[in-house]
């Protein structure tokens, strides 16, 4: 094995961890929006671009995963350079979590093209995802920006995300007691939502890891929690 | 802040990491019994303590995340000691995540509870809830052992929880066409399928990361997936 030679400092590895993230941020969002926008307009060929592009967040997250180790061993740094490190860590798999629901939406849309559509579903979904999209946007920038503020704000805000899917999973029941033929859609639709909402418990979750980043201490307060679908019966 | 002497040894460190770990794999394998349990007996009490020891888990989690911070800032460990706090930290994160949804199980065990037994899913699901829990077990011994080839194997049998929740999959939906006085129950227990079978994704994650602490690799052929319930049309 060649000897590599160490020349970047510290900051510059900090850098690209930053870069990593923020290439790995764009592209979840992304993901995001390209799998709820092919399943309102069923867009085949969207979803399976959504499918085959989930690769690149998967290669990005082990790249960070090498890339600490080898920082950790080289650098062995020590308190905020070494909360920025997990942090990174952390924040890769949250990601690549993300990617991985969105590319679920995008199979499931590949099943829901084929059959008929069910209701305003859609456009509920649709608005969900845009409220999670705007909470991956923002907590990207509070990462960026080492703004507490915004990172809290991010994760207060996992709440309304929480209430449209409570709302939504009595709206799909409500379809399918109406019309059984509606079953194996909203079937498929439920698990989009939830998908869509369990986005939103990864974005909470990389805003309480900026805020440890910032501050050196885990959120102290219980986050306001409305997700009530798991108790919702439709007779 | 007074100063603190280092008396424990690095080997003591990773004695007590490795020791957590066991004692969160150990919660988390009850947490699913049990919430298996509460569902296929209609135990509200004991769905009721399942949803109150998650708790534990979380702090145990915390407890690794913290140490693990103190472990790399102190140490500055290299190579397979390096590997070991990483992986660490990883593990804690996915049972940490087998305890959120054995949680989930036990919410929708108190909603389920309520209301009137579907045909045989509760026994499907504890059939795959037994193939899991067996897959905890086995790679938490190839955790503490350092058994590459028995985290290989539990790899490989996550394939047959995904099959087990295809097949579940459509008998539900089966249901809900059967009797519409189902859907409600049955949407329920698709989550609860659901969440059994991100349980087995966990499993295969920490089997991964047990081959990347023993080997110092990924392992390197793709895993063998066959959770097809993303495609599947009941009509």
């Amino acid at each position: 094995m060649e000897h590599e030679h160490i020349v970047s400092s510290f900051d510059e590895d900090l850098g690209r961890l930053d870069s990593i993230i923020a290439e790995m941020g764009g592209l979840a969002e992304r993901q995001l929006a390209d799998a709820v926008d092919a399943l309102s307009r069923r867009d085949v060929a969207l979803a399976k671009k959504v499918i085959e592009s989930d690769k690149q967040i998967d290669l990005l997250e082990e790249e960070i995963d090498n890339f600490t180790i080898r920082v950790l061993a080289l650098r062995q740094p020590m308190a905020e350079d070494l909360r920025a490190v997990v942090v990174a860590l952390k924040m890769a798999s949250n990601l690549e979590r993300i990617g991985d629901y969105a590319k679920n939406v995008a199979k499931r849309t590949l099943t829901l093209s084929a059959m008929e559509p069910v209701g305003n579903a859609t456009q509920t979904i649709q608005r969900m995802a845009r409220q999670v999209q705007s909470m991956i946007k923002n907590v990207l920038d509070a990462y960026g920006a080492h703004d507490l503020a915004k990172a809290d704000d991010v994760r207060m805000r996992d709440e309304e995300v929480d209430l449209m899917h409570t709302s939504l999973f009595r709206e799909l029941l409500t379809y399918m007691l109406e019309d059984p033929r509606n079953i194996t859609a909203c079937t498929h639709l439920l698990f989009v939502a939830k998908n869509v909402e369990r986005i939103g418990d990864h974005v909470t979750s990389i805003a309480e890891n900026v805020h440890f980043l910032v501050s050196g201490d885990k959120p102290a307060d219980e986050r306001p929690k409305n997700d009530l679908s798991s108790q919702t019966i439709v007779e």
